[in-house]
């Protein structure tokens, strides 16, 4: 199998040449997640000889999930090609599930991008693309067991890297899952550079981080939280594979 | 000397009666890093019974340092009373530590907060509205050693915790200390359930996050590439304490 997630960061092979301009970008959309996107962009933003787009259908202000606005630098239409695309997750990601321009652009745009790198449940919009038949991928912990449905082989990872595709688990996993990129993209020092940069050796006040480590209170009221939206990406995802 | 910095997060109090709406606000400005801002609202605007608001100057949209434009939603004459007020760094930090509108509003608004948080070079703008004087505090590690030109007590910590102040290292701390806050706010386990739906278990794939960390090589060229911005800062901060 094509995959290499189980190789140690320090042996990734980086085969862009330096001298070759990255064009990276983020798609955004209504009610994403924003750290989903905010936290790749604080980190691929200083990678080396690069430019970020931000893209989205159209020009108009997009409001995350919380209210926090992002304005979109450049149209699907318009958008350059890509070596590296960046697919967020949050709740929204139902709302752009069956939209065909969307949906198309991931697809067209992964097809010829270097790297494709799903955070959150930007895995699933990346399904709905057909991306993910016969990999292995990651999502947030609550859509987990959703991958199965587009073909994939779930992983229990933060990280999962398979040939050109990285996932990241939920959310803040984006941060991990970009300094990975960072290093596929121009190596580790690099990466390194970035992470004294944004002093990133976190120090979390409690171990709730995930299913396993969280109160099972905590837990319970999460699962509990969550019982709708997982029902509707179900049901939606159950009526879209039908047709891929 | 009044400060709880060494207690652990289990023990902090909660003084906040639950029914208490609570009102959350960040500055915004111009060339600040974003994830200053963008990591401690992904916690806070999940916090039970509060509103969290976007503050700046005027309503005019804000470029982060790597050109992500915010949309305030509110200026600092219309902003309500704080329960929490959040002040967010990087380099744009300079372009505001002489602006009285920005560092007036800090001074009063922490005069009637119940908590201020700063974020990495927050701490500088904290520290120019004279909150440091006599505290202990933390920010970015490069900009460490300008504490004390504040008259703060300087802590190498990642969250530092003085009474009602409370300061993150650099960038990334502030998903860390928003942590904390959450838990002074409503409790530990309003904390660890925030926790649990940002999946926040970081896995960081290089050991590089801090000076001490980070191979020496590449802390050799941080310093390096940040060498001008820290003597514009320590020159200008020379020339403003002279008036505090």
């Amino acid at each position: 199998m094509d995959y290499i997630h189980t190789m140690p960061a320090r042996a990734l092979p980086v085969s862009i040449p330096y001298d070759h301009h990255l064009h990276i970008g983020a798609i955004i959309f209504p009610a994403m997640d924003q750290i989903d996107f905010t936290g790749p962009f604080e980190v691929l933003c200083r990678v080396p000889n690069s430019t970020f787009h931000i893209i989205a259908r159209d020009l108009n202000p997009v409001s995350d999930e919380h209210g926090l606005l992002f304005t979109p630098e450049i149209t699907f239409r318009e958008a350059p090609p890509l070596d590296v695309l960046i697919v967020p997750g949050g709740p929204g990601q139902i709302g752009v599930m069956e939209d065909d321009d969307t949906i198309s652009f991931i697809r067209d745009c992964a097809a010829g991008a270097k790297y494709v790198f799903s955070v959150c449940t930007g895995a699933l919009l990346c399904g709905a693309a057909g991306l993910l038949k016969g990999r292995v991928w990651t999502t947030h912990w609550a859509s987990h067991h959703l991958l199965k449905e587009f073909g994939a082989i779930p992983i229990d990872e933060r990280v999962v890297v398979d040939g050109k595709f990285i996932s990241a688990a939920g959310v803040t996993a984006g941060l991990d899952g970009a300094l990975r990129l960072v290093a596929l993209l121009r190596g580790e020092e690099a990466a390194q550079q970035i992470q004294l940069a944004i002093e990133y050796q976190p120090e979390p006040p409690f171990d709730s981080g995930t299913p396993e480590r969280a109160p099972h209170s905590v837990l319970f009221k999460a699962r509990a939280a969550s019982r709708h939206l997982m029902e509707t990406r179900q049901e939606q995802i159950k009526r879209i594979t039908g047709s891929i």
